[in-house]
């Protein structure tokens, strides 16, 4: 028996997010389904994030185990011919016995992507947010700061989320400015569920003029959703990368990557 | 009777080009239909680009006459409520009587994106088109440097082109390499049928080695499409800007934001 992991890239549009549910297409049903073919076994996959419906992958991180001699890094080659488009193995690799995606990550890099203008974009529709309010990049990058360091994001999670624990630490945060665009990149230890779209509806609302510039920090205080704006739409986010222990002695390079457009 | 003219932005995946034709949804028919709608006129639209299936636009320029008293400027909101969110109309504006989009046309810039990779992208499936083999941007550039200044460019039409005069100009040709990606940038006073496609596919083929290096230069002088590569598929190319007498005094700075993304 071996453990062999993956790296998965998909346009989560059409998708009912990462995991298996009844009733809707998941991510996580498709690759299963393309590797159970491909092995002659019944393979059940763990991936790093569960992703929302709508939300993109460029780095979504899964194993699984298999009794298959297929070499490790054929099965990136092997499963891309069973599977549609929108979805992409892009690496395989054997990984320890013992590997687990989601309790060994150590942190994960998000972009979030909004632009302004009056009219909405054709080539972003499932891409992108929109903001008909001109955003303030600036405002927001000041707003944005609070967030930096070990926080009880409490606030950032969403009503009815079952987590006990809610303190987290982003490393990174980032914001970008290309003509209409203002890419929101962030880099933590953890992501509390829709923390990122929360933190990036807020900051549409400040770029907006909708919000105070220090509502963040205030959230952070006062611990209330109340503080904070909408959740941005799903769309908007992608799951850049999972950072792993050999990855974080280059963890602030890889941020720096996803930033620059290296990894896009 | 006022002349109206429109900046059109449209994802071209779902589309069988700009032109109406029979059988097959055009972008044309979209907007023409929406616009008619909109004034209870039948409206004819004149486009300044007949893009071909697949192919995106983020700066098609188009005009047609109405006697309808909707302000100018109101046409791209009113006409976006009734067109699907994979096309959009991005401006509108009251143009000349005797405005023409296409033959008025002073020159059209275009991005090619590629990128290379052992798989295919699952984000730019429709977006861009991909190379198996490495891609030497630097081979590519030197070839591509042959195609600028004034040139007989019908080793670039596809055949069964009809056009007599294959004389053109292109003004400025760009290759940026990010990450993954390179993007062509063109700018030129026209283009042959294809040719866009021709000369991003014959990069295509030089920077993965299975073309020379001089092989546009040696077209332009044999004239014989077989010394250039394949035509590259339609889902890589954007019309980003047409340009007309107004803007030519800033067409590099027009240029020059296409390719630093300022234009996107």
């Amino acid at each position: 028996m071996r453990r062999i992991a993956l790296t998965i890239e998909y346009d989560g549009t059409h998708y009912s997010g990462w995991q298996r549910q009844e009733n809707a297409l998941a991510v996580q049903e498709v690759v299963e389904k393309a590797l159970s073919a491909l092995t002659g076994e019944r393979i059940g996959l763990t991936g790093a994030s569960r992703t929302d419906a709508g939300v993109h992958a460029l780095g979504q991180v899964a194993a699984f185990d298999t009794e298959s001699r297929i070499p490790a890094e054929k099965f990136a080659f092997a499963a891309n011919t069973r599977l549609p488009w929108d979805v992409r193995v892009s690496a395989s690799w054997q990984a320890a016995e013992d590997f687990h995606p989601r309790f060994m990550a150590r942190g994960k890099i998000y972009r979030y992507r909004m632009y302004d203008g009056p009219h909405a974009m054709a080539l972003y529709r499932d891409r992108a947010a929109h903001s008909i309010y001109p955003l303030d990049e600036a405002a927001m990058a000041r707003c944005l700061a609070a967030c930096v360091g070990e926080h009880d994001f409490a606030p950032f999670a969403a009503s009815g989320s079952v987590v006990k624990d809610t303190v987290r630490t982003i490393y990174r945060a980032q914001l970008i400015r290309t003509g209409r665009f203002v890419d929101l990149f962030v880099y933590g230890n953890g992501f509390l569920y829709n923390m990122v779209r929360i933190l990036a509806g807020t900051l549409m609302d400040v770029g907006g003029g909708k919000q105070s510039g220090d509502c963040i920090e205030r959230a952070l205080s006062t611990l209330s959703r109340l503080d904070l704006g909408v959740t941005a739409p799903a769309c908007g986010l992608t799951l850049m990368r999972v950072l792993y222990d050999p990855d974080l002695p280059r963890a602030d390079e890889l941020f720096d990557q996803c930033v620059s457009g290296v990894i896009a």
